[in-house]
């Protein structure tokens, strides 16, 4: 039997009525390089969505590559990015944003956010022409560990990069889980009009692959298809990307796959509070963290695959659960019972 | 109507083999980053068509990124690598070779190929620290221009390669359409004996999206993957690469495609020639380079789009015509028929 | 007995006076990183000599370091620099504008100048996001081969560039011998007018060390000490290179060094012209290509270094002949005598 | 009255030793680019004092140019090079080595040192495709702090570094004051022998300008010049950088000037210490950093130039005061008369 996987959320393909659309439209003709139809309907859809006709919105094929391709579009060369200590781009992306040129400046998370007092401390020593210049902040929300920022942390945010002239510059590989997070007040349309620029992940949200970054206007996104093109991330049947985001957006199937993946994870949480277990932080999407010992990991393991997140000490560790927009609901209910059997 | 496309062979979809095989798969869980079962089998059963089983095998998701992440990856930062004028890194890739801190030195391209007493003319003035070091010689097969190289002429520059430590990549975006050409001799068993690396098209060729990179043996891809990651190219979903080759390899269905691709040109090419057209160059692929009247073009435009290569003078110019391995037998018929009423 | 060496400018030491000036000053304690009086005082007398109150001006050890320096600046990451194909940064910086990420793009020269129409095509090709966009024009004056640009070429080039939205950029590695060229109608004032930024070069014209950088506005030169910094181009001993200038110019020794260089050159250019000998070019300046048989030259070598520039044939070569601000006239003269038997 | 500042050791021009050698050898004739006779020479004395034949030697204008050119010439793209958070690469390069597109890993500093330990556990970490490869650890001696390193803890680091495959990188800016600090017992032999690459620093010690880069062997070198040229870090008149070097070297005066910015720096520290004021760390070099009351710098302030290191509270601060090669031993015996006096 194969194992059921909560080690993270692009395990499976993707919603089936997006194969379904590639099917249907899979012999037409069309432009090449994002300039086909579909790719400017998708545009437009998304365009409606956030409330903001001014917003220049491109296909990528991935996180790594929306974040690259963003922050060495935006910045000059002595130009940084500040960031969490825990920011996808300082840890996960194999020092791409320094293969473009530009330094990565850490604060230390609070849950996973960033701390304002934290950027203003270094903007006062990095002041000079022997220091890089701080010229951008960069969030993930959802962030690495599940948690979200609230809209008035985001006003706040935007608010304070404004003043400091800063690119305010939102990851939004899991934006859907933050979108349906319980007591969410942060839509699309606050994210266009908060931040200069933020992508719509689509890999962990049910697309088969693609993400849908958003410049807040066209002038910021001047000469991004050449940045685009000049790190690969043009595709040549960019109508691919765009038959994803169409599918996914036309009637709302994205939030219902976000909605649906930070349920059967908080389903989980539920049943592990349940039984007293502590958690790392307070999660309201789709990874949880939970502290429990090793051993009952160890019994589940020929069944589940489970990720260790921390090791805490000899008989404990934080072990990071992730589903996602696929997991089926029997699936869930099947582990919480096997989970209870063994804490 | 909808317009008949000859301008590319990237405007259709992909192969509905390749469909219904991410549809088998769609909801089994697999590892992420091409660590997946689907990419360890695609990579065997290559390994096996190019009898080669030191080669190291990567899939990434278009020519673009496979050429800037080879040379990124192989060349040191002041070394360069040379290719025809009319290369696609040269001219078409928004300076991506530079943007990775490389110089493209080039070559007059001689029918679209590379030749190799003009190498050994730059290798001759390019020899000392205030120069670039030439260390890769860059072609493609099948040229931007359609033609081809035969066996005997990759030996002679896989020789000329190792005699001067020189590395020899070869761009496959339209390997299949070399492969497939009347007469071809050379095989992917002597690409991966002759090159250093090389890449097979997919995109071109009726993926969906990717490139397999195959570099010689793997001391040559050491940190390849970091690489890959480093500018972007590594899906997290990477089966949905690897299936595409699956798909096209299992079975053979790669040579088919490109060789019904080159037989829609050819057909195309027969019919002009038979009416006294002359070409820019001899191709035996799926692009050919008629030269004709506007009036010509003119005639046929409210039925097909055809692309212009050059304009000659006021009446006539060459044009591009691309079929794919989409391309119906019934749209060239008729294209034949509307072409030889117009000439 | 020591040969003496035509093989370039930049054999000597330097101007006697500016060693004197830094014993004058070698005690006195000042600012580092050219913030101190001395960098601030040959600011202000560099501003008056080309009348531009508005110039930002900046000084760097080397012509490579001003050209990388000021390329990295300007251009965002997609954008690429036209030169000649003799051009400096072409192909005798060991790939350094491609290090910054920058494609230089090339048009063939006409007596070592560029050519406006040759540019003006390349804009039509160099148009969408697969390619390049060009964004600056880069000339050197003197050129590499001694031959120079008169007021009216630079106008037309500079009225040219703000027609297409380039910027123009002129190496000023030898500008005190185009400055001093016979019949030259170019000056200082005029550059600070017609260029975007233009150096004016020290190594080559008496200076221990040092280039002048010098931006048309301090608009553009934003952020330009972050980017000297991050290229290793400010030294902490910055008030060096500002003696070096303050000394050539607070009298017009520059003018009268890169006079006697030209003279030395022109002297022998007549001595050859009288016995028939042929130039590759004209040049007015302190560098002369005659064209002669390679016995001249074995018969001068034991006493004389002079360059090969391009071989001919067997029997004959165009020579490089270099004289520079320190050349005795005596030794111009026993060259000339030694030539003239030779002949 | 001019003030007399203590706040580097780059305020004055050099050894008056070195303006003599320069005038002697001014009007001599020399090749370019490093490749003349004095350079030769230097880097004998050099290999001499080094003990080390197979060390290779190359001659740099700064601290910054010696540090980017060195990381750039040995990392690949995706590894990079660990330093202390207070580490001068870290801080005070305006992001150069990311301009390399390299990124720089930190762990705290203890007392200026790196931490093996902590070393051991990033490396842990940082071990797949998604993160960085650490390739390298860079140190300097004497640290941004003026502490040092002992013999046993550089060979400790060496053995560590060799263990993990790590290039180990020592920053000499400040090896003078490392040198002759009081119980000091790592000679230069010993660098040669224990790290892969490290720089004799000239600028703050005596010379004009200039920084000696030793790769322990010819091959970590290959290609350097290269790199060198390409980062505009090889001067046309090389031998400016040798001269000072050989006049330094030749009779031992590199060590005296060290010795003398080392005894002035201690003066002051001792009369501190008498009059019971503290410091921020144990320093036996030139850079020194007590903590007094900001009161006390002020009654100074008219008479000497003193710089804030941090600032503690309201009324007290960690000052940096700095000797140098050629701060006279008369300022240093007013300024501690001044200093017992408002102290």
């Amino acid at each position: 039997m194969e194992k059921i996987s909560f080690v993270n959320d692009y395990s499976e393909g993707c919603h089936a009525e997006i194969l379904k659309a590639l099917i249907k439209v899979n012999y037409t003709q069309s432009a090449g390089y994002g300039l086909d139809d579909y790719s400017i309907k998708a545009k437009e859809i998304l365009k409606k969505e956030m409330a903001n006709d001014e917003a220049s919105i491109h296909f990528v094929s991935g996180g790594t590559q929306a974040n690259l391709t963003v922050i060495a579009h935006l910045l000059r060369p002595y130009e940084a990015v500040v960031a969490c200590d825990s920011g996808h781009i300082n840890v996960h992306e194999s020092g791409s944003i320094e293969m473009c040129g530009h330094k990565v400046m850490t604060v230390k998370n609070k849950d996973g956010k960033i701390d304002l007092q934290e950027i203003a401390k270094l903007l006062l020593t990095n002041n000079d022409e022997h220091t890089v210049k701080i010229k951008m902040v960069y969030i993930s929300n959802a962030t690495e560990i599940g948690t979200t920022y609230s809209l008035s942390e985001l006003e706040e945010l935007s608010a304070f990069c404004k003043q400091h002239d800063l690119y305010l510059f939102v990851d939004g590989a899991r934006i859907a889980n933050a979108l349906m997070a319980k007591d969410n007040d942060l839509y699309l349309k606050d994210y266009a009009r908060l931040c200069d620029v933020f992508y719509i992940g689509g890999t962990k949200n049910g697309a088969l692959l693609g993400e849908a970054v958003v410049f807040k206007n066209t002038k910021l996104a001047k000469g991004y298809r050449n940045t685009m093109k000049q790190h690969g991330a043009m595709l040549a049947k960019g109508r691919l990307l765009a038959i994803n985001f169409l599918t996914l957006f036309e009637d709302g199937l994205y939030y219902k796959l976000g909605d649906h993946a930070n349920k059967m994870a908080q389903e989980i949480a539920e049943a592990l509070k349940e039984k007293g277990v502590s958690f790392m932080c307070e999660s309201k999407t789709n990874q949880i963290f939970p502290i429990f010992s090793k051993s009952v990991a160890a019994a589940l393991s020929d069944r589940y695959e489970l990720g260790i997140w921390e090791d805490l000490d000899e008989q404990r560790a934080v072990y990071r659960l992730v589903t996602s927009w696929a997991t089926p609901k029997e699936d869930v209910m099947r582990f919480i019972k096997d989970l209870k059997e063994v804490l």
